[in-house]
């Protein structure tokens, strides 16, 4: 088996819609949809180009609905909800994670949170009403509720006849959360202990009470750190008193990873990590020009530093040619540089101690691939141009260009994480901005020097 | 509490630990140490320059040692292990999962990896080299062999009762692996069920069927995808005859995540994801070396195309200033397509069908922003050169590079992937020089025609 058998079968799931859809005969595409896992029709609906996903999309009712939305990316499924009216929408966040429909309703316009929460039973409001009083960026936005509490003083077999009696046990449940009487956190009991354990040990002599609980108010992406540090499968999370409010999940916290690193590579080209791939020609073309005009600025802006030596390029026509030279190598040394440090500041990697030895190692490393490539370059060009001059004046240029490059890339994201600014999204323009302006005043400005105007 | 306390606690560790190395106080350095979890151990070294690093590292010892190295990312830990003697390495080996000590041992000298294996106990050779036998990109070398499996035929009782004679349970268990006599792999009983069903019934009425079992062979990112899209904790794992041969926790699962959504981040900038931050100066200076030199190809095939229109330039002046306007913007534009194609590939959304689609509609976005920003940008030209033929010429250089950046950028990344190169990595040196060739080809072209030689 090269590949794996599951996804050729989802492969061959959604060629046989595809055709379907494309023969309109709307009987098989609902056939074959309701024998899909919600999941996989989520993933095909997110790889569907607009017209067709609205039909599909129509097709999906009733529980296979509710399941669908819980596993769409959040753009999409805000798009489908919008169209809905609250009291479905009611009904539909009866069945979703409490932590999924505060997402959801935050998102929506106020009016309609509110019908929609008028809607739901008394018991649904007042536990959703608890996770959306959280930012969903911090541990609060991102817990569930549906935590199994113990005692510290019962026996193991007490416990073992409490947990009988449940219908269910809640998915991703692999500790007990052992609280005090006035619900303070105390320890966990993990499942594992439990089953091989003497039970007439108390809770309080086999808990664990190392793993120190998180709080409500930390940032998500601490938690999914948190996590992935400790290989955590859940964790309680206490409210300032130490009051247990809840519990998070691996699967919230996965949904949190990808999203963090999607959001490094889609903010580096001015993007955000939930753009829908398949979104519309209108919506995608609004969306890219912003992006666009703020790169237009940089442009700009490199264009009247060559424009104040235009005299120099007259006299020397090479200049033009040699230029982009210098401004582009600058701008690659400078993005590896910047995306280091967006990664090494997402992992947490960064510092006060740190971070000067990192901004003279990149000076140092742009110094010295600096020398090298002008080296190379220049006696390339003075060879072609039988101008010795040329070539020096390039090999100056791009030294500085490269250790500028390096240094303003390790400056920046610190700079621009210190203003609460995004590295990742601001990042890479001002540095393109600042290598084209440099690359471009060096090497004209040099050249200026040297051949006069 | 506006960060979390853990963050804070952690930051002061790390200044204590700052201020206790630049004193040389090695043993407050070392009492510091040992009172650290290991997993914020592994995230000190990765985030202390090296002379530190090596230092902090010498002191620690026993198993620190060896958890700290299970919690390290792939390049430092190999960094370590290198100094180590084989005899300490089948020591270490000992105390690591499964999966880790295969990665480790992979990527070791052959001579070093047979020392250490020869220096191992038969059982833990044994365990071992099923898991090397697979590639680590694979199910296979994610996989650990602590499975704890039950027939069909028993009793929840009888489970229960034979869970008791256990030591311990694997961590990450939430799944007991129902097999046949022969080692088939037929179901799954979740602890969460045995801890409330009657334990009278069998462990055939109780178990869940449904979870398929991952094959050996499947590609790691694929067994993520379907752990994220199915929240499983744990997976088993079976051959090509169904046998169970291990299974996956979603602690390594998570790891697979983080490095793929790295690995598009990292490869855009020309660099691998297990880049350590704090890598020395050489090494640094080495790995970049090559992607510049790549890049510099580039550029000098972009300023080629200059150099074919001297003539042009020395006629008028003013194409050098705004030349770079449409190579830059077409690579704006082209470099957010391809983003979307990269991250649309790393989650599987592209398939045969909806390839056509993304194409059109990139050209579609193109044209459309292509015509705005060419209108602004030649109105501007013209007024400040005082000639609108160059804005004619600007614009439809413009419109020209901006479509040919959308089509190139959504073509580009399909094309490589079937290539079975890595898009994400040599996408961005193709696309820009596409981008900057047709930008100043279209230019330089279309002035020549207006202007003549």
């Amino acid at each position: 088996m090269s590949s794996s058998d599951t996804q050729q079968h989802r492969a061959r799931a959604q060629d046989r819609l595809s055709e379907a859809l494309a023969q309109g005969s709307l009987a098989d595409v609902r056939r074959i949809l309701l024998k899909m896992e919600p999941a996989d029709v989520a993933h095909l609906l997110a790889s569907t180009p607009p017209r067709h996903r609205q039909v599909l999309w129509q097709m999906i009712e009733g529980e296979l609905e509710s399941e669908v939305l819980n596993e769409l990316n959040p753009e999409l499924r805000l798009e489908f909800l919008s169209g809905m009216e609250p009291s479905d929408l009611a009904q539909l966040a009866a069945t979703l994670d409490d932590d999924d429909v505060a997402d959801i309703l935050q998102q929506l316009p106020d009016r309609v949170t509110f019908e929609v929460l008028d809607a739901m039973d008394q018991q649904d409001r007042s536990r959703l009403e608890q996770v959306m009083f959280y930012a969903d960026d911090t541990a609060g936005g991102l817990m569930n509720t549906d935590t199994i509490t113990i005692r510290a003083d019962l026996t193991l077999d007490v416990v073992l006849r409490y947990l009988r009696r449940h219908e269910e046990i809640p998915e991703m449940t692999d500790n007990l959360i052992v609280v005090s009487r006035d619900d303070r956190y105390v320890g966990l009991l993990p499942l594992r202990t439990l089953l091989v354990s003497d039970p007439s040990h108390s809770v309080r002599e086999m808990m664990e009470t190392r793993q120190a609980p998180i709080p409500v108010e930390m940032p998500d992406d601490e938690v999914a750190r948190q996590f992935e540090r400790n290989d955590w499968v859940s964790a309680p999370v206490v409210d300032e008193n130490g009051r247990l409010v809840g519990r998070i999940t691996i699967d919230d916290v996965v949904d949190v990873i990808r999203e963090d690193a999607d959001h490094s590579l889609m903010s580096m080209a001015g993007m955000s990590e939930e753009e829908d791939t398949f979104a519309p020609i209108l919506k995608t073309a609004r969306r890219r020009t912003v992006w666009l005009a703020i790169n237009l600025v940089t442009a700009i802006t490199a264009a009247s530093v060559i424009n104040a030596f235009q005299g120099t390029i007259e006299k020397v026509v090479a200049l033009a040619v040699l230029m982009p030279i210098v401004a582009s190598m600058g701008g690659i040394a400078g993005t590896q540089t910047l995306t280091v440090l967006v990664r090494a500041i997402a992992l947490g990697h960064i510092h006060q101690k740190n971070q000067l030895w990192l901004v003279q190692r990149e000076a140092m490393v742009g110094l010295i691939n600096g020398v090298i490539w002008a080296a190379v370059v220049a006696v390339a060009a003075s060879l072609v141009f039988d101008d010795w001059m040329l070539g020096g004046v390039l090999a100056a240029a791009m030294v500085i260009n490269l250790i500028t490059a390096g240094v303003s890339g390790a400056l920046l994201p610190l700079a621009l994480e210190r203003l609460r600014i995004d590295p990742a999204l601001a990042g890479g323009v001002i540095l393109t901005t600042v290598t084209d302006v440099v690359g471009f005043l060096a090497f004209l400005g040099l050249a200026t020097a040297v051949y006069g105007t």
